[in-house]
């Protein structure tokens, strides 16, 4: 745009005969309509609104400019264009209990006449008498139990049922909305961005995979090949109507700390140029992408709003965000700042 | 095309003043150059080219055709076009052994001086002595034993460099030729033909996945992250010089048999509509291909021309294929005859 301005404005002056003159103006009108059509997409497509417009949010359009500029030093070819994501507390929120966990509280609950031996069962028992708390203080081990009694036994297609039923139904007790709603307006857009400039986003995150698939493609616009995370076992069944996998009760491989970059390496078989988590569980996936050579953009999201959102970090038992943190801070990593750097948190709250 | 040369042909008959007609032929002329540019194109990018003319190859034009024709009964979204391909048998050769297992070997011989207590250890010693058949005929343990050898305890990094040093030099013993140029042409096309209408190719394969992906690339034109495998397991560390990832000496997953529709679900999360092996390891994934609603591609690579490559099935120790050549029969799904089908097998053969 400026160079055309500048370039018409030039070769007015340059010459003095009427007809020159005419003709240097529908060179000047051509250049403008030129100029315009760029103006007005560029205004339509204004990157990263909700984003404040702070260090975070011009670090991070200068990367992408920096990465797409062809010929320029930090030039990323579009195969290597790869970003990854965590999940919980980075694309959605992850309080008070990670949301996978609500789901499979409220699939025990839905389960429960199924199973009566529950009913003297623990955790089920206290979780049946609507004692959640108790359940879950009863620790790991009962929450695996709770897991996988409510993540087995089942096709892979029966329980994204479940879970596209939980997903379209189920409500925060906090906000009342959708938990599917609680998605961060300034990531999706961040995705959006990313993909618009030939990036291809994925997740990866502790949270299992088949969990995610059925409603993150709605949610972020990620499609379920790019979805990567914990995983439990299946199998094969050939059924008298067909062929199903059946979910098994183990679990294949954990999705998390040195976890990440292991599974990006082995099911994207790239590495990542672009990395965002909020945890230390995401520590290792950031180290890893940040090894590479080249230009990259790392960030860390840091709860910082408990308005809005929620306020944690260093002493918080989910997303707990203490050694990231410290090596954000030593190596330069982008720090965003929810409560300074968001203009809104969820796309259903207004701009204040 | 056809269209606009009959349009051009009613258009100057009807009308007599020379006038007119020197603007109809203006017409002719435009609707000629629009016409024109399809027709080059068309004939330019004929698919298929290594295939002759036979069932196969109009199966698979006309199933591509029913995908991408919006609004008609086998119109298949663009993005639950998901194409699966073996590898071993199916897109390259695989006699007479796994091209992996001469890179194990290659590697033991290009190894050996830095393990000297292999020339006391089976099946090294064997090996070593120059007698492959005979450190083979030791059964699956010690093929087990080799692979481990030469794939564990090295870097990501350093693995991907042993295998593209060996995929740029390595030639196979009957070809001559290396063995990266051992792929199918006819194959080559098809994953490229599906590629060009909006299908998304994948290697599902047996072969390893860090052994596939420094080359596949370059030669099916199918990215890393398109690529599933069997996988071990690999260890993040954090060394002085920045972080790696360790390959252990256990296997992971194998991607072979019932646990190609479970790596399928898991990774990509979508049920492909197409589907083409060699063998019975192929058998449940093309089952599990065919068992979805709506159009499907089904394809069986049989190897029946002992001359240009190898003829094997029901008989083989590799690729063998028996039940799923029997269900293919069952069920009507393409037995692509290599002799009869293929004009030619590989690149760097002429046409006959």
């Amino acid at each position: 745009m400026h160079r055309s301005s500048e370039l018409s404005l030039s070769v007015s002056i340059d010459e003095g005969s009427a007809r020159w003159r005419a003709g240097a103006w529908r060179i000047v009108l051509a250049l403008l309509m030129v100029a315009a059509g760029p103006l007005t997409a560029h205004a339509a497509e204004k990157p990263l609104p909700a984003w404040n417009d702070g260090v975070a949010r011009r670090a991070i359009v200068q990367f992408v400019e920096s990465a797409t500029r062809a010929g320029g030093p930090g030039f990323v070819p579009s195969a290597e264009r790869i970003a990854t994501f965590d999940n919980d507390g980075t694309l959605w929120s992850e309080q008070p209990m990670y949301f996978q966990l609500a789901f499979a509280i409220a699939r025990v609950q839905a389960l429960a006449p199924a199973h009566p031996e529950w009913k003297t069962l623990e955790p089920f028992k206290t979780l049946l008498a609507g004692d959640v708390k108790g359940a879950l203080a009863q620790g790991q081990p009962a929450v695996l139990k709770m897991v996988m009694a409510t993540h087995a036994g089942m096709t892979t297609q029966e329980f994204a049922q479940a879970v596209q039923a939980w997903a379209s139904t189920a409500k925060h007790p906090r906000t009342g909305r959708l938990y599917t709603e609680m998605v961060y307006q300034p990531m999706i857009e961040l995705l959006a961005y990313l993909r618009a400039n030939g990036f291809k986003t994925y997740i990866v995150s502790g949270g299992g995979v088949e969990f995610m698939r059925p409603w993150v493609e709605k949610a972020y616009g990620i499609p379920p090949e790019q979805v990567i995370g914990s995983r439990g076992g299946s199998k094969f069944e050939l059924r008298a109507d067909g062929p199903v996998l059946v979910k098994e009760a183990k679990v294949e491989f954990i999705d998390d700390g040195p976890g990440k970059p292991v599974a990006i390496e082995q099911l994207i078989g790239r590495r990542p140029v672009v990395a965002f988590g909020n945890s230390d569980g995401d520590q290792q996936m950031l180290e890893w992408t940040a090894a590479g050579s080249g230009l990259r953009l790392l960030g860390i999201v840091h709860h910082t709003d408990g308005e809005r959102e929620w306020a944690y970090d260093r002493a918080s038992p989910i997303g707990k965000l203490d050694q990231a943190l410290q090596e954000a801070e030593a190596k330069g990593w982008m720090v965003v700042d929810m409560k300074k750097d968001w203009k809104r948190i969820y796309p259903f709250q207004k701009l204040e």
